[in-house]
C-alpha cells in the first residue's frame, strides 16, 4: 500500500450522516475522506488485517473523479469497504480461497454497481472466511486482538469498528452480518431475503444468502438502504412515537451466556421505562425446528452452489467446507423441501403472532466474541431469522464481563423496512 | 463445425428413457449418441440456427471419457444442449449479447456442474435472446422457418424439437421455457422458484428466474429432475391412479385465441372421459393483479441485476432491454414490495384453493408460434405462474389452424413435484 498523507483522520471515523452534507456542499472533498480512511488503515491494518485488497491510488482516483463531477448520487463520496465475495470489475475478488487467488472478475456485482451509481467510492476488498463459510481469514477483533471479529464478514465488521471506513458490505447465510457486528460493536443490517440481487456474489445457499452492511449508526444503515432501494426513512416520526417491541428469547435462549441474557432483560426494562410498548413474545415450541431446518437448507443448497468447485478444485477446499458439502450431498431432497415448507409456515405464523409489533428484539450472538482466531463463533442466534428471511438490525447495546461489545438484534416485518429502521433509531437513542 | 460422420441418426432423436439402459449396458456408446446428435445438427443447423457454440471434438471427448470410465451418474452419456446464459468452464458464454462476445467463464454454473457430475455430456451452447429478455437471436421454429421458436430459451427448444439433442436447458423469468416448448412442440419443465441454484446464470429478476428444460417426454423431464434433485418419480403409480385436475382459464383467458381455447376445453373433456377428476377452478378476480405484479417485479429487479451492464455498456444494449431497465429504475420500491407481498398472498390462497388437485391445467401460450422472427411471442400465460413460483410442465397437446404445435401447461403444488410429474405422465398417455 502506498504511503498515505493523513489530512484529517477524524473524517475517517465520521458517520455517513455527518459526511454527506459536507461532501454535498463541497466543504470536504471525497479525496480528503478517502485519504482519512487510508490513513486510518495504514495506522491499524498491520494489527487488524481487515483487508484482502486495497489500492490507495485506485480509491483516490475514484474520489477525485467524484470531486470533479456534479453531485448526483445519494452516497456521493462515501467510501465503502466491500467484502471480498462481491465481484468488482477493477479489483480482484478472491472469495477467501486460494482457488481464486488470481481471480479478477470482468464485472461488478449488481449491488456494487448500484453503490457506484449512487456515488460511493469502492475503497477496497475486506477479508472473508473461505467462500463465506466457517474457515476464517487473518482478521482480528479491533477491541482485542486475541479474539475473533466473527465471520464471515470479518473484515468489513473490523474495518468499520476500527474507523477505517464508515460502511462495510457483508452477506449472511447463517449469522455472517449480525454476529460480527455484535462482536465488533457496530451496527449490522441484514436485509430481507431477496431484497437485493446476490448475483456476482459468491453463493452458498440461495434460500438464505442475504445482503447486509455494517455502519456506525442506525441512521447510516438507513441511508445505505435508501440509496439502494430509493426508499427514504423518516426518522423524525420515529423519535416522537415509541415503538412496540416484542421481546423474543428464541428457542435457543439457553445458548446465550449470562451477560447476553442479562442484557436482553435489562434492555427490555430500559425500553419500557423510556416509553416503548414492551411485551414478551413466546414463539410456539415447534419454532425450535427452524434452527435445524436452516442447517438442512444451508447444507443442501451449498453443496449444489459449490458443485463446480467441489468437482474441479475439491482438494483445495478446507475440511470444514468439505464436511458441509458432504452433508449436503447426503441430505434427502424431501427433507430439504420439508425444511423450506417449514420456513414458509413459520413466516405465516410469525406474521400473525408479531402483527402488533414494530420489531422483535433478541440476542445477536451467544455473548462476547470468543478468544481465539481459529473459529468465528456460534451462529445459532441468527439461523432461524435468516431462514425466515426477515430484515434484522443488530445494535451495540452493552459490554460483557470482559469489556467486549454485546449486540441485540431487532427483527422487523417482512415488508415494512421503515418500521424496523424507525424502531431501531428509537432504541438507539433510548439507550444512549 | 467439423464434418461429422453420421453413425445412427435415430440415436439422436431417441428419448433419454430409451437411451439410458442401452448406455448403461454399454450396448451403445456415449460417443455414438453424441455423433448422432452432431449429424443431426450438421443436417439441420444451417436452417434452424439453434446453436451459439458447438465444438464437435470437445463434445466427443467428453463422450469418450465417459465411455472409458465406469457408469456412475444417472445421466451417463446423455448429451445436453445448454442455453448460452449458463456459464461453462470449457465453452464461451455470451448471453446473446455483443457485450459478452469474448466472454469465457472460468467455472461451470452449478446446474451445469451437477449435470456433468451426473454423467451428462455438455453438447454445446444454444441461442438465447439478449440476456434472456425479448431481443431475439437468429433461431427459427423447426416446424416453420418463418415463425419464431419462442424465447428466451429459443435454441434449446428448437434443438430438442429438431432432434439435435434429447434435452435442452432453459430458464424462465416470464415464459421463457413454457412458451418456446409450446411453440416448438416439445415438453417444457419450469421448476419451482428456488428449486435449483441460478448462480453462474445471467440474471434478470431474482424473485422470478427459474431453471427449466425441454425434453421429448414427461418421463425424460422427470429423469433430469431426478438426476438433479435425487428424487425419483414412480410413474407406475401414476398410470394406475387418474389425477385430479383443475381447469384454470386464468385471468387472461381472453388473450388465448380460438385454437387455444378450444384445445383446453376439448382436453378437459378427454381427460374426464379417460377417468381423471376434472373440475373447473375459477381464481378469485384479484388474481388478475398478479400479471401486472409480475411485470413490476421483473422490471424493478432486472434494472438492479443489470446495473453494471447499464452503467458500463449501456450503449450496447438493445432498445427493448433499455426500456425495461428505465421502467425498473422509475418503479417505486413500495410498489415493488407490494407486488412481492401480493405474490405471497396469491401463493397462500392458491394453496388452499387448489388443495384437492394434483395439478391445474391452463394454456401455455396464446396460440401457435406467430409468424416473424423479430419477436418471440406474448408471455402473458406464464407471468402469473412464474410469479407464484410453482413448478409447471408444458405438454404438446395438439395442432392449431396452421398446423403448428399448441401446448397446455400443468401447474403443480409448490412442494410436491411427484404429484405434478405423475399427473403430467398420466395426461400424456391419456391423450396419445
Amino acid at each position: 500500500m502506498a504511503r498515505i498523507r493523513a489530512i484529517n483522520s477524524d473524517l475517517g471515523s465520521s458517520t455517513i450522516a455527518d459526511l454527506l452534507p459536507r461532501l454535498r456542499a463541497r466543504q470536504v472533498s471525497a479525496e480528503a475522506v478517502v485519504q482519512a480512511c487510508l490513513a486510518r488503515i495504514e495506522a491499524r491494518e498491520g494489527e487488524i488485517k481487515a483487508w484482502a485488497f486495497i489500492d490507495a491510488e485506485l480509491a483516490l482516483r475514484q474520489a477525485r473523479n467524484l470531486d470533479q463531477s456534479t453531485v448526483r448520487g445519494p452516497l456521493h463520496g462515501i467510501p465503502i469497504a466491500v467484502k471480498d465475495i462481491f465481484d468488482t470489475f477493477d479489483m480482484p475478488t478472491c472469495n477467501g480461497s486460494v482457488i481464486h487467488a488470481e481471480r479478477r472478475p470482468d464485472a461488478d456485482a449488481p449491488v456494487v454497481a448500484m453503490l457506484r451509481e449512487a456515488g460511493a467510492v469502492i475503497l477496497g476488498k475486506t477479508v472473508t472466511t473461505e467462500f463465506a463459510y466457517f474457515h476464517p481469514g487473518p482478521t482480528v477483533n479491533p477491541h482485542d486482538a486475541s479474539r475473533t471479529p466473527g465471520g464471515s464478514s470479518s473484515g468489513s465488521a473490523a474495518a468499520v469498528a476500527a474507523g477505517m471506513a464508515p460502511v462495510g458490505l457483508g452477506s449472511q447465510t447463517a449469522a455472517s452480518v449480525i454476529r460480527p457486528a455484535s462482536f465488533c460493536g457496530v451496527v449490522g443490517y441484514k436485509s430481507r431475503l431477496g431484497c437485493f440481487p446476490m448475483s456476482g456474489v459468491s453463493p452458498l445457499a440461495r434460500s438464505l444468502d442475504s445482503f447486509g452492511w455494517m455502519t456506525r449508526s442506525v441512521e447510516d444503515a438507513g441511508i445505505v438502504f435508501a440509496a439502494l432501494s430509493g426508499l427514504d426513512i423518516d426518522y423524525d416520526i420515529a423519535l416522537e412515537v415509541p415503538p412496540n417491541v416484542g421481546v423474543c428469547r428464541t428457542p435457543v435462549w439457553e445458548s446465550a451466556d449470562g451477560d447476553m441474557q442479562a442484557l436482553l432483560e435489562t434492555t427490555a426494562e430500559r425500553l419500557a421505562a423510556a416509553g416503548a410498548g414492551v411485551v414478551d413474545l413466546a414463539l410456539p415450541p415447534w419454532f425450535e425446528r427452524l434452527v435445524d431446518a436452516q442447517k438442512t437448507v444451508m447444507a443442501f443448497e451449498t453443496a449444489q452452489a459449490l458443485a463446480d468447485l467441489r468437482r474441479r478444485h475439491g482438494g483445495q477446499l478446507s475440511r470444514r467446507l468439505m464436511q458441509l458439502l458432504d452433508e449436503g450431498i447426503a441430505t434427502d431432497y424431501r427433507d430439504y423441501r420439508g425444511a423450506l415448507a417449514l420456513a414458509e409456515q413459520g413466516r405465516i405464523e410469525l406474521q400473525s403472532l408479531a402483527h402488533d409489533f414494530d420489531a422483535l428484539i433478541a440476542p445477536s450472538a451467544c455473548g462476547e466474541a470468543p478468544v481465539g482466531l481459529e473459529a468465528t463463533g456460534d451462529p445459532i442466534f441468527s439461523r432461524m431469522w435468516t431462514l425466515l428471511g426477515l430484515p434484522c438490525i443488530s445494535l451495540p447495546m452493552g459490554l460483557g464481563s470482559n469489556g467486549m461489545p454485546l449486540g441485540l438484534q431487532l427483527i422487523g416485518p417482512m415488508h415494512d423496512e421503515e418500521a424496523l429502521f424507525r424502531a431501531a433509531g428509537w432504541v438507539e437513542k433510548a439507550v444512549e
